[in-house]
């Protein structure tokens, strides 16, 4: 089912700290920052050879990444993205195994105008999960 | 300086059950299990088209990943490694620039029997970064 890996999801603090950090220090690529206000997050992108990190910084008062910011001030890994070719077959075999989606279940338009869904961490270790479609 | 990302590193309490809900659940390809006590974990790679995740599991009495796991009980995202050309060229350009190299600041034979060296996470907004030379 899952196909590559999209990207990985850094939440920071301060994105422009953190883009400094990444252009700078590491030599990476990094586009403009993208104000994301229906996900509540600012975003850059990593461009790596063979796949993206994405740098996310909390926007506005219902940030999905402020609790997990809270508990880790310095920022922190926050999720991997994998892409699937069918988001609906996906969910219905995930599910059928066990494994739960987060909120309603149905696929929201997300950060890449593709459709995405959250698996619950806790049926994967601790690690959230995003599904794409591609 | 950043090229591909080598892996990203999941750090799990069970991996015989991480496995399976990898290989079950989520449908991926899924390695056997490899011991690796010089490094103090048990590893598996989730084969993706693109890079590959690897599943770490605590490995004799001073494994590195204990305190994460101490710390993150279900598990939970422990490392992302990314490939270098040039690992000590890497590391005199980061140091330079400020960060910190965990360790005697010397590469270590890894996992892959390449060259690699980890990056203070307090100077990467809490994401512990690997550099493998390849």
């Amino acid at each position: 089912m899952l196909g590559r890996v999209n990207h990985v999801a850094i939440a920071v603090p301060d994105l422009a700290a953190a883009t400094a950090a990444y252009r700078g220090t590491l030599g990476a690529t990094v586009s403009a920052p993208q104000a994301l206000p229906e996900h509540g997050v600012t975003v850059v992108f990593v461009e790596l050879p063979n796949t993206k990190v994405e740098l996310l910084e909390p926007l506005g008062a219902d940030s999905p990444i402020a609790a997990f910011l809270e508990k880790n001030p310095s920022g922190g890994m926050h999720h991997i993205c994998y892409e699937v070719a069918d988001i609906l077959a996906a969910r219905d075999q995930l599910v059928q195994g066990g494994a739960r989606v987060l909120g309603n279940g149905e696929p929201k338009i997300g950060a890449h105008g593709k459709p995405v869904l959250f698996l619950h961490p806790k049926d994967f270790f601790g690690t959230l999960i995003e599904l794409e479609q591609v």
